[in-house]
């Protein structure tokens, strides 16, 4: 049996890939040699932030989480968007999160590997597993209660 | 009519690039390969930190973009001294601000927008696009409104 | 007389690396080419965090300043595990420093630079020295005062 596509992987997982939309005036990646670098990416879900406010007030945790995948949605739909096909992404390199919180708050791990769980599902044990790093904020833009940068080598 | 250097460009815009100090024990950018990874840089002007404080408090959203255009300068003037000829920057890859805030801002876009805007101009619409993510943060060293750090492909 | 290696080094300033377990669902280190990116390390010392809290509250800056060196002891970990020597380390090219804190605190420097003091110190002069950005957050994961990042070029 041929392995199944990234593409029909989100679909078993009921993903769409978003059209991208910059908040401001940059552009969504830029690759320089392998390496593609992706611009931060808010909460959007259909356009508009779903997920505002800040984690552990105006979202519980298992809210964030849901946040936290909608933020790797718009990074692979970016990624589609560069390269035309999700099979070019080699390695996804590191991944930082941002998380939008208060004094008090300490379940960064939990939110965050929501995220990290996402992209190991999509793209498999090999290309998957990235280096991380994640901390608590003060606002974000657009009231975003998330934002996620990615690195990844490309083909 | 050929077309004018970036050095001509920062004049029509006047623009004086300043001599790069570091905040403490690191050194302004280092070079791997084709990539320039240029240090943190505050809203320096004339070797103080022109804009302290929290933006959306102790500085308004004009102000702000001041402090933003004020960072880029100096993330230029870096490039400059690393390259000797700010032509040698292939592409812009990403940038990030930090702006000293508090909760309830969220005006990072027109902040942020600024900064980028100064890149385009200065650069051009080839080179100058860039990647991009902006946080609000909780203090920046020496009291400084804005933190700006910018990877460049170079040749 | 042959110059010592970095090993010996490390004992002489009675540095004993860890193991590195991740404290989430990623991966210590990618290297992609030439670069090594190192995910965000915790001041854990023995497999706990030993500096909780916000730096200029709860950890004054001489402890802040131990806390930046746990980090840097296991961001050094990380390096030495990949590469099996950290000879294989050609250069130090940025960090990232986060610190966990509160609105007033800018002391951001002397605690970063007793990270960069001791890469400089650990790594010599010319493989060392790095580009860095450090601010001010709000919570880290686990309660840590302080979280960094590291990317290296590598042989």
């Amino acid at each position: 049996m041929a392995p199944i596509s990234i593409d029909q992987k989100l679909k078993e997982l009921q993903i769409v890939l978003p059209e991208i939309v910059p908040a401001g005036n940059y552009v969504p990646a830029v690759r320089t040699g392998n390496l593609l670098f992706v611009s931060g990416q808010l909460p959007k879900v259909e356009g508009k932030i779903a997920y505002k406010g800040r984690v552990g007030k105006d979202l519980n945790i298992e809210t964030a989480r849901r946040a936290a995948k909608a933020c790797v949605v718009n990074l692979i739909a970016v990624l589609k968007n560069e390269l035309g096909a999700l099979e070019k992404v080699k390695k996804i390199v590191r991944v930082m999160g941002y998380i939008n919180t208060y004094p008090g708050f300490n379940d960064h791990v939990k939110v965050m590997d929501a995220a990290s769980e996402l992209l190991v599902e999509v793209f498999g044990e090999t290309v998957g597993p990235h280096a991380r790093a994640v901390v608590g904020v003060v606002e974000l833009p657009l009231m975003a209660s998330m934002e996620m940068e990615l690195i990844a080598e490309v083909r």
